[in-house]
């Protein structure tokens, strides 16, 4: 699980964001999420590692392949967060240091 | 307002997001908005021009001072885009090439 500030910076980035969207809809290996791009497959997987380390996504090798699934907890972290901002609320995440 | 990019990277700081914090609490100055943190008050100022252009944040002048508020709207966006994601919702952003 990333911390917050490793969540924010993955999402900084549209490409990042449009591969959370894409795997809103199924899990999809390297490959296929590329596919969707018009950038090169290796700047695809760095993305993926970004995502993946900032614990919005998880992989999981399927015989050759690594496929990609969304992960929602980390978004229901960022949530709470958001939350705790715009409603008052969890006040010791004010002191959240990461 | 900020593009959802500008409101992720004005997130992805931790004194950045303690600055909303405080100002969740009440309207402040610059230099009170300082006092609370161990960097120099260019730096912070620094920090609150990036908060406003992402539209997190609003600027008022009092007098001598110009005192910043919190803008809930954008953090309302961003909620938005969270929820698209988590539960699903606008479809067409999943195939939005660039």
């Amino acid at each position: 699980m990333g911390t917050l500030t490793d969540v924010f910076k993955a999402l900084s980035d549209p490409t990042r964001r449009r591969i959370l969207m894409l795997l809103r809809e199924r899990d999809m290996n390297a490959g296929e999420i590329a596919g969707n791009f018009p950038v090169s497959k290796p700047s695809i997987s760095h993305h993926l590692a970004q995502l993946k380390q900032a614990g919005l996504v998880s992989d999981t090798r399927q015989g050759q392949n690594i496929v990609y699934s969304l992960e929602t907890t980390a978004l229901q972290d960022l949530m709470t967060w958001v939350l705790s901002v715009r409603d008052g609320g969890d006040r010791k995440e004010a002191g959240d240091h990461v």
